[in-house]
Formats: structure tokens, C-alpha cells, sequence
């Protein structure tokens, strides 16, 4: 019946556009409802000192992932990874998940239970209880759905919002190897549907692969800043890349940033791949994705803390220029970055 | 890769054998982890008079839904209904949910808001917030996951466990019409395939058709019970027809059921329906699915409270024999239930 309707289609609004027209069926009208949309997760009343932290997301096959070439016991411990980073994102600690999975007659009982391993195997790192969920038939593949309850103490709950002119860009780890890794794979993958018996060397890529296929959520760098007393203006995950990312922190802050293209974090590893597939590693640490690294701006006040830990590096700063985010190059040369329209192929 | 691996197919433990083989996975290590697994909802602490409710589902086309005739506005409404009764299930009140959708691009922005009309009129019914989600792309229809997050006081949970022998076994209001209405519906559409101009008369089956279309879940019969100071021993919702729930409550219980053909609470449009598809109406009530009731044992002591609430039935009692569910029919006869095994094409 929808077919036959007048029809918008979704590509004309992209997917910003899409969730900005939806946000507005959101709501907190429950007294226990302290914050709906538009950040990593939804921020519930928990008790006097608390709140909870809750986020859902879904993972389709051919879509999130290729069974092609992604063993399902590290797909099971990067999808816990992805929903963790959520709470971690927030400044706050995951407790429990639970999973909905739909699964079709591809799947037997071994390979659900290499699934299985991986989720377990995620859950201890992380210290969260797999607590239930579901199981059901699936038409047309592998469907993962994950969410996640965490908790924080409500003073230390960190926002998208809240950064500020002159404070600090700060990034955790480096940037680009998953999506590195992804090209990779997806090199191998057709070489393997050309000629099948041929075996792919890996090795040397064993870095960025792993970023790609078991992707580590940063519970640590919680803890770090947890440890040195500081907390950030603003936070979020990088999922999407850190130009997507900013460009979300530059909105709900109403600021700019100035990012320094020298000082942007990345394994030689990503380095050397990059141009191996002609591309400017720059720009592969700004867009590319699912690097699940936190991504926050922090008070110059708080310089001295962090200067010296070695997992977190101050990428750039921000400005008061609205909307306006730029890149420096090594050269000096001043360019704007765009959230999604860069493309990554750019030199 | 996994494809070539040693197989155990899952037809070969069924769901319920599959669910059990996949609890060993399920802990509770963390503090606040109070139930894991096996309940309608998992249970978090969350302050000191109150538990939080958790549960996440996931709705796939062709499985769940068939929108040949399922209309986008009535699926959202029931996908919010068939997750916010399982926090009902545990004498809870549901205060937010979280979807994330996963879309094709059959679908245009104004079939997006139709689902979310839909899912905004169920969240003022329950009185929910809809607080954040998730939207992706899908590459096989329609892929929706809902979690919802409700809230008990602490002396007020009710989970599966807590029956005992001579309790009675209470139902809400009627069973088997949403699977009535489900034969309709599919009838409907083979004529439709058929003979496509034909434009159906659903009129005289507006309420089965209803129960199928647009299930609601029985908030109300919660607070019944807490107006009237009932607290059930056990509870949990009918989403896979009364035969299969009693199955799981005998189990964790061990204890058996005896239920008497005549209480069964049947509207006529289903009794008559049923008869017109030549099916038995006492075999489609218990075993047919979708209803969202709720089934509880409540103690003998309390019988006086319950007896002239209309939509509370009292149908079967509690016995000792675990294990052991009898149907005891209007002639007098008595039969085994069976949870999965028993056709409901049988008369």
C-alpha cells in the first residue's frame, strides 16, 4: 500500500536529514526521562546519585558486516565492542546486554555458538552480563540487534554538548585502521572470487584487520580519565569518522573547530596501506569509520593532565566560529572539512 | 566458513532447546545484574525501593509481519504493545523505548512516518517516552528492534517463578482471536492474489481482525491489581498462546496445570470464526499466538478480590503433578496439553 503513496525519498534528506525529521516524535514527558535524542545514548533517572545509560542499535549482514570474510566469533565481540562504546561514550560504565538475534536456516548450531564466543568473550573484557534476549527466524540472513545499560554517576556524565571555545580536541588511539582494514579485506575477498584457491597473506596487514574485524571499545580511557581527575567538556564516539563527528559536536555546540592535520594519530601501518591504495592517509583517519576511538573536547585548564598520557592526543581545538571546521595542513594551507561529502578518494 | 563445518541444525532442538542451550551463556556477575534470563524481562537494581525492567526484541518482514496487509500505522502501534507487555508480564510500569530500524529503499519518508505514527500513538496509550534510536540501511525490508525499559517496585515484582499447588491460573481478557484474525487476514490476501480488484469485507471480523492488526497490551490490567491489592505468585504475557506458557511456568515451577475447556474466555466473532475455518475454538484459544494477555497465578486466599473483576478469568488451578498440563474438557474428558506438538488444526 505505501508503494503506491506520495513519496519522499530518503536519499533526499540523507541520514542527518532523516533523524533530524524523526527526532521530533521524540520526547521525555516521563518524569524519569532526562534525555531522549541526540547523543550516544538516552539518559534515564536511575537513583540520588545516578542515571541510567541506554542505546539499541542493529546490525544487518551485507550491510554492518560480510560473512565473507569476518569470522563470526570476532563479529560477536566487535558488535558487543560497537553498542559498549555508546555507554563509554557518555562517561559512564556498561553493566548488562541483551541481543536479539534473527537468524536464517544458513545457520547452524556451531556457527551460532562461535557468535556466542565472541559475545562472551566481549562481555568479560568489558565487564558486562549478557542478560537474555531473543531468538528468532530469519528470511534473509544474519540480524543482530544489541542494547546496552550502563551507568553513571551523575556528575561525571559527559555530553555531546558542552564544548566551548579554546578548549582542546582530543582523541583517544589512532584513526583509519578499520577502515583500512575494510579495504583490505574487500581486496582480498574479490582476489578469493577470482582465483578460490588462493590463500591470502594477512600478516602484514594484522593491525588494521583487526581493527577492522575485532574493534576494541576504549573502557580504559574511562578509566584513565576517571584516574587523572578530568572530565571532558563533550564526548561521542568516533563510529562514523572523526570529520562526521565534529561536524555533530560543531552543531549541538553552536562552534568550530581547527584541527592540525600533523597532529592526527595514525599507526604506520594505516600510513603505508593508504598509499598502497593511492590514498591520503589524512583523510582516511578523518572519514573513515567504525574506529570506535572517544573523540572530546577538554578545558585548557586541564592541559597539564593530559598532556602526557600517551593513548590520548590533542588533535586541535575549538574555535567560535560556528559550523566552521577546518583542517591545517602539514603545509599550512587551511581547507574545510565536510562531514560527509569529502570524499575519502580525495588526495 | 562456517557453512562447512560440523552442523547441528537448530530444527533439531527446536526454540526452546536452542534458548536453554544458549543460557549457559547468560550471567548475572555484575552487582546489579539481579535476573539474567528466563523471564520476560531481565532485572537491574536501580535504587533502593525500585528494580529496572529490560527488554529488547527484534521484528523482521516476512517473519513477524506481512505488510501485504499489515498497514505501517497499526504495525507500529503493535510492535510497541508486543515490548511493553513484557515489563506488564513483571507487574512493572514501562517508562521509555528505544527502535532502531533498519529500512530498504522501498521505503519512502512517508512510509517512515506512518511506522512512527503508529508507535507515537502506543507510546501516549502506555505512557512511554520514545527516547532515541537507530536508522540503517536494510537490504531485505523491513527490520524493526524495540527495547523498552520499565520500572517495579521491589515487593511488587512478579516473575514466572512463585506458583504453587492449588493457586489459581488467571487470564485477562479473550484468547485465540489475533490468530483468528491472522487466518482472515492471510485468506484475504489469497484471494486478493487471485482475483486483485476484489476489494475484501473485513466488517464482520473487525474484532479478531483488530486483535491481529493492532494488539494492545493490558496496562490496564495492572493497575486492576494494584487497585484491588492483588499480587500474582507468577506472571508472564501470551505472545505464543496459553499452551506454550504454561509449559514454560509448569517447568520452572514444576508443578502442573489443570484447565477447564468451559473457562476458556473466547469472544463469539472467534468461536465462530474459528468454527467457519474448521478449527476447534478451544484448541485455537490455547494455542494460538499474538493475544498479549496475561496469564498469572494468584493465591487461593485472594480469590474473593479477583472473582467479579470482568476481565480477569479464572480457568485452571495449580497442581502437584509437575510437569503434568491437562485440559479437562466440557464432556468431562481429560487431555494432555502440549506446548509445541499439539496441531491446532486437531478437533
Amino acid at each position: 500500500m505505501f508503494e503506491n503513496a506520495d513519496r519522499t525519498e530518503l536519499s533526499e534528506l540523507g541520514e542527518f536529514g532523516l533523524i533530524e525529521h524523526l527526532a521530533q516524535h521524540f520526547g521525555t514527558k516521563n518524569q524519569h526521562s532526562i534525555k531522549g535524542v541526540g547523543d550516544d545514548c538516552a539518559v534515564i533517572e536511575r537513583s540520588e546519585t545516578t542515571f541510567g545509560l541506554i542505546s539499541t542499535e542493529v546490525f544487518l549482514e551485507g550491510v554492518h558486516f560480510d560473512l565473507a570474510y569476518h569470522p563470526l566469533k570476532h563479529l560477536g565481540y566487535k558488535l558487543v565492542s560497537a553498542v559498549v562504546s555508546d555507554v563509554y561514550a557518555m562517561n559512564g560504565k556498561p553493566e548488562q546486554i541483551q541481543i536479539a538475534l534473527g537468524l536464517s536456516n544458513r545457520f547452524g548450531l556451531e556457527a551460532i555458538e562461535e557468535l556466542y564466543a565472541g559475545i562472551i568473550i566481549a562481555c568479560d573484557k568489558y565487564k558486562v552480563d549478557l542478560v537474555g534476549g531473543d531468538t528468532s527466524t530469519s528470511r534473509s540472513g544474519l540480524v543482530v540487534s544489541m542494547s546496552v545499560y550502563g551507568v553513571v554517576n551523575k556528575d561525571l556524565i559527559t555530553y555531546r554538548t558542552g564544548a566551548k571555545p579554546m578548549d582542546l580536541l582530543v582523541v583517544s588511539g589512532d584513526l583509519g585502521g578499520a577502515y583500512m582494514g575494510l579495504q583490505i579485506l574487500e581486496r582480498e575477498k574479490r582476489v578469493f572470487m577470482e582465483v578460490p584457491n588462493m590463500q591470502p597473506d594477512l600478516e602484514q596487514y594484522d593491525y588494521i584487520v583487526g581493527r577492522q574485524l575485532r574493534a576494541e571499545a576504549r573502557f580504559d580511557v574511562i578509566d584513565i580519565l576517571e584516574e587523572i581527575g578530568v572530565k571532558p567538556t563533550s564526548m561521542m564516539d568516533v563510529s562514523d569518522g572523526v570529520a562526521s563527528e565534529i561536524f555533530h559536536l560543531a552543531k549541538v555546540n553552536q562552534v568550530g573547530f581547527d584541527i592540525f592535520e600533523d597532529k592526527l594519530p595514525i599507526d604506520p601501518q594505516t600510513v603505508e596501506t593508504a598509499i598502497s591504495f593511492d590514498l591520503n592517509p589524512s583523510i582516511v583517519a578523518l572519514n573513515g569509520g567504525e574506529d570506535y576511538e572517544l573523540l572530546m573536547t577538554i578545558d585548557q585548564g586541564d592541559f597539564e593532565k593530559i598532556k602526557n598520557i600517551p593513548d590520548l592526543t590533542i588533535i586541535g581545538y575549538v574555535t567560535e566560529a560556528a559550523l566552521k571546521n577546518q583542517l591545517i595542513t602539514k603545509s599550512g594551507n587551511t581547507f574545510d572539512i565536510k562531514a560527509q561529502g569529502w570524499p575519502i578518494s580525495q588526495k
